[in-house]
């Protein structure tokens, strides 16, 4: 199936300079598509960190246990990707294969097996073809090069309608430090995890447990925050490495104040990405953006966000450009957070809808009608009750959804 | 806009009897449809009892608001329903609307006006043009008829393709008993709630608090195993009215074993009329029923079943005839309840497709294939970790369902 260019695709994607000490080869191993790469290897010199995210779901892929199992020790010197096939619910056969085909990387680049990641996304219950992955990966460490990220990111889409990258410039105390990274969506998309795949890079010299940390603190307002259709994947993986070839000064707690730059950098590197995965939301038409505040907490607000993000009726009405408010409502009501009808206030596009549980006195649809018709929709939602804010990011429910998903597979 | 009748509707309406001590009448009034009826007034001898179930919406309507306010009377002589519009998200003016047709009812049957109960269903935040329905009113009570139940059904419909009704006839304590009842859907249907509107009416004579714990205990194993949409309305309300005319023994607390029959009866017919609501579900091309056993607990089978039925990527590929049982993995995976992806089993139309979490050895999947292209879906999942089951009823999303929403109000 070839899918037409997201309309809310950004222009273009951005120019993502060498993370010195990272190098990427892909190759097109044929796992499932024809005629483009599917494979792809990425290597850190010896000595990085690394730090990951990883899905929540109780029936998740044979890679995410594997990088569940290394992860803690904070080292890796390869991650070694495929799309087409997620190697889910394979049993111990997919264990097999994972453990094969990272022992084949960890061969032919002499380091220890446990310092090779993995991540695989496409189908799930399928085996994955081992014995041609494996024989592609022995070609890879000769093709590896420092500006291959840009191919790293077309390697591992699925049905992506465009690849995603992202780079931040900052420094830690005062020194110059590069972030860059990439992500594929683009169904199965929910909260609580990281999105479906993605890894970002850095020259930092950073632990392992502060890599963790900055991490965890940045998915939290970055890819918990996005959804596209409430299906959380089995593959979702988000890993982050460090190659420490930046020249700055040690630091060694989360918490250092010369971490600042860096980590406002990330955040919004992450940011980036997440919403590069939802402006790629299979069938997406419109970028809405939903920006809660007055709830009784930050976790409440983002999940009377996320309740309205994954209302199909919100979505469908926005697709259909009506300014159907009151599934706003209905929405706010299911999510089963704290709110008083009676305070609720709701703004579209910048327009005061609602306020104190009505609609407001003399409301004119036509200026809201009018940023319906746009495709970066605005929602503010006031809860009235308390100080918790979040913002969430999705998109619309379109005919696109029905017809990608209604014969994806076959 | 003009519906379809839904490929998946009865062949035909049941026949309903009167139920002694109850009359319907309908009226045209304008509120939002041309050329139908939009208000019912339903009416008891006095005597009778009632019980009811309501959304747990913390944005209800204001009928839902005055209905939980008068339940616990347990007496009613008369439910005002209308359609089109559902008096809710309207403030104050939302309540006193309610209370000025209320008073219209009382004053026009002389009871008192606690004694009747209110349920609106159609458009959120618009204002009830009140004067137009008391009008109404006022003129229903010379029109009230045994036999009108069926014109009630079809006056609640919203986006309903067909009138939903049934009825059972059962026995307490060797003495017949009728029980008719009818409901309406078919978009925002999402469980933890009875449905949009439904109600029962049957000739028994029970204690208010009898009936109330029969009819939880009911909607439990129906109402609230049914979703179309994943998104919970306003407005849900069941309300059943017992108006004592049979000549059965006096029954007095919910355990007696010569409730039995009549149990069973009850559960029977929201069953019934929970799945017809499914089978009107927008856009709605296939009905699925989802059997979960081996669940840590009964209320997580549950939830598994409800994962599963809400998943959008579930409900495309059997809109699409695709076998894809990759996604009832995931969707087990993202419930959060207990699961063991390795002893996961999964059978679709009686054919085993994966056990001990991969797909079965030689698996054919021919037979499924032709089982997804008929119009009654049948899944079944084996958790494998415990006993608790429980039953889902849900329809497949469709472009019909994208068309239904994204112009519905416009």
């Amino acid at each position: 199936m070839s899918l037409k260019r997201s309309p809310l695709a950004p222009k273009r994607f951005p120019t993502l300079p060498p993370i010195a000490g990272v190098s990427f080869a892909t190759a097109a191993c044929g796992i499932k598509y024809k005629g483009r790469t599917d494979v792809c290897l990425m290597v850190m010199d010896a000595g990085s960190t690394v730090a990951g995210v990883l899905t929540r779901s109780k029936t998740a892929s044979a890679p995410v246990d594997w990088c569940r199992q290394q992860l803690p020790h904070g080292r890796a010197r390869a991650i070694i990707v495929n799309s087409g096939n997620a190697n889910a619910f394979t049993g111990k056969t997919g264990e097999t294969s994972v453990r094969r085909v990272v022992e084949a990387v960890a061969a032919s680049l002499g380091c220890r097996r446990q310092d090779v990641l993995a991540a695989s996304t496409g189908v799930i219950g399928q085996p994955l073809p081992t014995e041609k992955f494996v024989q592609a990966v022995q070609a890879l460490p000769k093709k590896l090069k420092a500006d291959g990220l840009k191919d790293a990111a077309a390697a591992i889409m699925t049905t992506d309608t465009y690849p995603k990258g992202a780079v931040r410039r900052t420094e830690i105390g005062g020194k110059p430090v590069t972030i860059a990274g990439i992500a594929k969506g683009s169904g199965m998309i929910a909260p609580d995890m990281a999105t479906m795949l993605s890894f970002v890079f850095t020259d930092a010299r950073l632990p392992a447990t502060v890599l963790q940390t900055l991490l965890r603190e940045g998915v939290d307002k970055s890819f918990n925050c996005i959804t596209v259709d409430g299906d959380t994947s089995t593959s979702d993986t988000l890993l982050m490495g460090a190659t420490g070839k930046a020249k700055h000064p040690r630091i060694s707690e989360p918490r250092d104040p010369r971490l600042a730059e860096f980590r406002a950098a990330l955040d919004d590197l992450l940011s980036d990405l997440a919403q590069q995965v939802v402006r790629d939301g299979e069938g997406a038409g419109k970028f809405i953006t939903i920006k809660v505040r007055g709830a009784a907490s930050q976790r409440g607000a983002r999940r009377i966000g996320l309740a309205i993000a994954n209302s199909p009726l919100v979505k469908t009405a926005i697709a259909g450009e009506d300014a159907n408010w009151g599934r706003i409502v209905m929405a706010v009501g299911k999510s089963g957070e704290r709110a008083d009808r009676d305070r609720l206030g709701i703004a579209i596009g910048g327009v005061q809808v609602a306020a104190e549980g009505e609609v407001v006195p003399g409301y004119d649809e036509a200026p809201v009608a009018q940023h319906m018709k746009g495709s970066e929709i605005d929602i503010e939602v006031d809860i009235g009750i308390g100080r918790g804010q979040a913002t969430v990011w999705t998109c619309d429910l379109t005919h696109g959804y029905i017809s990608i998903n209604a014969d994806y597979r076959s």
